[in-house]
């Protein structure tokens, strides 16, 4: 069997997590390349194949990417399209399939959203940098954006729900069993991760909107509660949040505004 | 034969011309339905259909999203990934679909930077209302992000260019028929018109640059030179640049810094 290589940066879990989550649950190894000391491992390793665009027949833009084999894969829900139906963790046809890929990339533009909240002038300054201006953009992204993006999800994932009929309710583990998009698939681990995500970066924001989230709330619980899930969260494999990467706590971009006009800096 | 219907914002480019471009270069007929008057048509229809996720199997978050039969497909590069092979404007073999749908994903991550660098704290402000930051942030962008990214694509085509060999060189009819994976696609559809759109936002910084990047100039003339581009850009179907889409032109965001850093507000 060839190795699945993952390269990613080594010190936050960032974009590489979606792509851990599904290696993990799926219980197939992985080799996390950039956290490896050894030849062509190492964050160096990983830095020289990025600026040797020349010799790479596909080369990335950015982490994470993924080699297997001969293949080389950029941009995180193109490595988790080639790896859903390798791991079991997307439908096979193809309107299940790009319904799947459909909603990945939804996230993808929502973890954007979620970055941009403190960094929304350039991420090659420092946050204390512009304060005032992330102040202004978390404004708007906790009082819009982010109730339309979990607005989105829980209302796919409560007719989800509905759908798989009244066998499935009320016990976790047959909901562990169900996702978004009606058999579990890397989206369901995604949409996990970002509410643990806010979670850590927006507890007051995400604790107002609890009550209007009844399903996402769920899922995360039942993700979590799923064993190689659970075994993967105790592990050290797991990088905690951290103040580098998409998911930051600064408590004073959790508010939002009372009347939902962004404050003035 | 089931129509191709696309919905999109009737007043803009905007992210609708990527698969615009696709169907006008493949002379596959499509109904614009928002642009068009009648049952189920118009921007009123197409908001009923977003506001109405309940009756949608697969609801889009956003414009643009293509209904073909029974499917609804959301995601730029998820209706690209969708019609390329139908087009005839992606490779068949999973390896070149893959890195087709790569660049696609990687020009959707450069739109958002483009977009953002005039409207850095939210969307649903003016321009107006946050000038300075779009002033830091635009800075940042020319200085960086902009050579970065088309770099990144020159690079690719440069190295296509060579591949494809002798026999191609300096004949912007051949040229034509090849593209950045090798055969044409979707993508150089797509690279063509985000240099048309640089063109018209950043003038002076394209003009600038234009010394290191002659093989995106050469692909945007030869695209430009299909005959269905050329009747295409001709007709009343493209709709122009203007400011209200994702390319604008503020000629104050156009300058970046001499020293690379970004300006203060």
């Amino acid at each position: 069997m060839v190795d699945y290589e993952l390269y990613y940066w080594p010190e936050i879990p960032g974009r590489g997590e979606f792509v851990r989550l599904a290696f993990e649950d799926a219980g197939v190894p992985y080799v996390d390349m950039a956290r490896e000391k050894g030849r062509g491992k190492g964050e160096q390793a990983m830095l020289r194949m990025l600026g040797s665009g020349d010799r790479l027949a596909t080369p990335p833009f950015a982490p994470p990417f993924l080699k297997h084999g001969d293949l080389v894969i950029g941009q995180t829900a193109n490595i988790l399209l080639y790896l859903g139906g390798r791991l079991g963790l997307a439908p096979r046809d193809e309107a299940g399939g790009l319904w799947t890929h459909q909603l990945q990339l939804t996230i993808a533009d929502f973890i954007v959203e979620i970055h941009d909240a403190h960094h929304p002038l350039s991420g090659a300054l420092y946050y204390e940098d512009q304060k005032a201006e992330a102040a202004r953009r978390a404004a708007d992204f906790v009082d819009s954006r982010l109730p339309k993006f979990l607005g989105y999800f829980e209302g796919i994932l409560a007719r989800a729900h509905v759908t798989a009929g009244a066998g499935t309710r009320g016990q976790a583990g047959d909901r562990a069993r169900q996702g978004i998009v009606g058999p579990f698939t890397h989206v369901d681990l995604s949409l996990f991760h970002v509410m643990a995500g806010l979670q850590y970066a927006f507890p007051s924001s995400m604790n107002r909107m609890a009550p209007s989230l009844p399903h996402l709330l769920t899922l995360e619980k039942a993700v979590r509660q799923r064993p190689n899930i659970a075994a993967y969260l105790a592990s050290p494999r797991r990088l905690p949040f951290n103040q580098q990467g998409i998911f930051r706590h600064y408590p004073e971009l959790d508010e939002g505004t009372r009347d939902g006009s962004p404050k003035s800096p």
